[in-house]
C-alpha cells in the first residue's frame, strides 16, 4: 500500500508518497502561492502528486489515499478547511476538491495534528501507544495521539494547548486572552525575554558580544555557561514550558512528550530539566503512568508523514 | 438490555438497575465502610447487586454487565484500582473480583469520568456528542466525551483538569503544585475567597449578618444582590473558574460544558456570565464550534447511570 502525504506551510507545501511503514519513495515541494487562493493551491497540489506518481512509476491504483495537513481550523469530518487566515482560505472543501483534480480520496486535518501523528507513527513516539507533540516555533502549537489514535476534540476543533491560559491577567495574547502558554514558552516568546534580560543587564556577556539584531531562541543558551543572565533567562523560561506542560500531562497523561520547533534542538538542555519538573509535579506521581519528555526527531518531514498516516489504520 | 451501575463514594455506595434508554428498574444503597478494606467493600457491592436483582426481578442473563465508578486513579484496561487513598486500596483488581463475586462482567472507570458519561448520555449533555463535566466540589473534577465516547486519557490517568496551573506560582495545591484551578475554581476555593473577603471588610452585610461557622460557597451568592463584597467575591470566583473552563473549551472544544457539584445550583448566575467570557475568549470564536454553559442535570445519580452506561455502545 502506498500514500501520499501533503504539508501546506504558509510558504512551501511538503510531498511524499510511503508506505504502512514508512518507507520513503519520492518526495517534493512547490512554493505554496498563498495569495493565489485555494483553486490555485489545490491545482499545484494535484499536479505535484502527478509528478511524484511518475517519477517513483507509482500506478494511482496502488495509492490507499492522499492526506493533507493544512493550517488554520479544520473540520476534518467534513474535509473542509473552516479559516486559514495565511492561505486566505474560509469554508473550502479541499479534501473533495483534490479528490476530483486527482481521482484519489483526501483526507484533511490540522497541520499540527499532522505532525504530531508522523512523530508519533515514524519519530520520537513509535514505541508509545500516547504521545503529545509540542512545537516551540512563533507559537506553542500542539498534536495529541492517544491509543494510537489522533485525538483532536470535538468539531476536530481541539489541541489547542497553546491558548491555554498559564498566567492568569498575565501578557496579552493574540487570541484575545491574557497569560496564555505560548505568550511564555513559544520560540518567540524566549527571544522577547532574551531581549529584555539583555537590556535589564547591559554588562552581561550575552549584551556585550551579541550582534542586537540576531537575538533569538538560541541565544541564551549559547551563553548559558558563562553568563549568569543568560542562565536565568533559560532557567526561567523553562520553568514556563514545564508548566505548560505538566498541566498538558495531566490532562492527557502522555507517555511521551515530543518537543519540536527551533528551540527543541537545544535536545538535552531543554528536555533534561523539563523532565526533573513533569517527574516532581505529574499528578499522583511516576509510579503508575510516567511520562517522558523526548526532542521530536523527524523535524519538517513530521507533518507529511503524519499526514499519508491518516490512511494508516491503528 | 439491563445494566447495573454501581458509584462508589467516600461514604456510600449506590446501586442503579437501568436500560440502555435510562430506564430506571431499582435503585439501591449501602454505607462504603472503607475502612474494611477492598474486599469488604466488593463483598457488600455483590450483596447489593442480588437485592437489586431480585427486589427488580431481573434474572442475570438479561444484564449486560456491571459498570463501577470509582474514586481514585484507576487503570480501566485491566479493570484495577491502581490508587484510591480515600478507600485504603492500592493496586486491586475490582472488575475481576466483582466478576467472581457476582457471576457477571464488569468494567471500572473513575468517579469523575463515570458521571460525566452519565450527563453526557441521560443528563445535560444527552444532546451533544462532545460535552464536559466539571464538578466544583471539595477539589475540580472533569471528565470528558468526545464523539459519544468516554475519553480518559493514556493509561486511564488523564483529564486532571483540576490540576492544571491557570496562576503561575500561585496557591499551593494539594498534588504538590502551585496555583492549580481547583486552588480557585473549587467550593472549597470560593468558601476561603469568601471569608477573606469577609475579614477585610467586617462593615458588610455578608460578614455582620452571616454566621461565621457556617461559610460556604453559598454564602456570596446569598448576599451578591445587596452587598458589594459578597458580589466582587462571585464576580472573581467565575473569572478563575472561567479561564479554567476555556482552557479546558480550547483544549477539548465541547458543545456543552456541564457545571456540576454544591456551587453549580447557582444555575444561571453562574453560567449566564460563564457564557459571556467564553463567547468571548474561546479560540477563533463562536461561529464554527460554539461551546454551551449549563448546569448538570443528573446530581448525585450521574456516577451510577455513567457506570452503567460504560455497557452501552456509542
Amino acid at each position: 500500500m502506498k500514500i501520499i502525504g501533503i504539508d501546506i506551510g504558509g510558504t512551501g507545501v511538503k510531498g511524499v508518497i510511503i508506505d504502512e511503514k514508512g518507507e520513503v519513495y519520492v518526495k517534493d515541494s512547490i512554493p505554496t502561492e498563498a495569495e493565489k487562493g485555494a483553486d490555485n493551491l489545490v491545482k499545484n497540489i494535484a499536479a505535484m502528486i502527478e509528478n511524484m506518481l511518475s517519477a517513483s512509476d507509482i500506478s494511482k491504483s496502488e495509492v490507499a489515499g492522499v492526506g493533507v495537513g493544512c493550517p488554520g481550523l479544520i473540520d476534518s469530518r467534513h474535509g473542509t478547511v473552516v479559516f486559514a487566515g495565511n492561505l486566505y482560505i474560509k469554508d473550502y472543501p479541499l479534501s473533495s476538491e483534490i479528490s476530483k483534480r486527482t481521482g484519489l480520496s483526501a483526507r484533511i486535518t490540522n497541520d499540527a495534528n499532522a505532525a504530531a501523528l508522523g512523530e508519533a507513527r515514524f519519530g520520537a513516539g513509535r514505541k508509545y501507544e500516547d504521545s503529545i507533540l509540542v512545537t516551540l516555533g512563533t507559537g506553542v502549537g500542539g498534536g495529541i495521539v492517544i491509543g494510537g489514535r489522533l485525538f483532536e476534540g470535538g468539531s476536530s476543533a481541539g489541541t489547542e494547548i497553546g491558548h491555554t491560559v498559564i498566567v492568569e491577567n498575565g501578557i496579552k495574547c493574540t487570541c484575545g486572552r491574557r497569560g496564555c502558554f505560548e505568550r511564555y514558552a513559544s520560540a518567540r516568546a524566549l527571544t522577547a525575554q532574551t531581549r529584555a534580560a539583555m537590556v535589564k543587564n547591559p554588562g552581561s556577556p550575552m549584551w556585550k558580544t551579541y550582534d542586537k539584531n540576531s537575538v533569538c531562541g538560541k541565544t541564551p543558551f549559547d551563553y548559558m555557561d558563562d553568563d549568569p543572565v543568560a542562565k536565568s533567562v533559560v532557567d526561567g523560561y523553562i520553568k514556563h514550558l514545564a508548566c505548560g506542560i505538566v498541566n498538558v500531562a495531566n490532562v492527557f497523561r502522555p507517555q511521551v512528550v515530543m518537543l519540536g520547533g527551533g528551540v527543541s534542538e537545544q535536545g538535552e538542555r531543554l528536555t533534561k530539566p523539563l523532565q526533573e519538573i513533569v517527574d516532581r509535579e505529574i499528578f499522583v506521581g511516576t509510579e503508575y503512568a510516567p511520562v517522558k519528555v523526548v526532542k521530536a526527531t523527524l523535524g519538517s518531514d513530521a507533518g507529511a508523514f503524519g499526514a499519508a498516516s491518516l490512511w494508516i489504520e491503528n
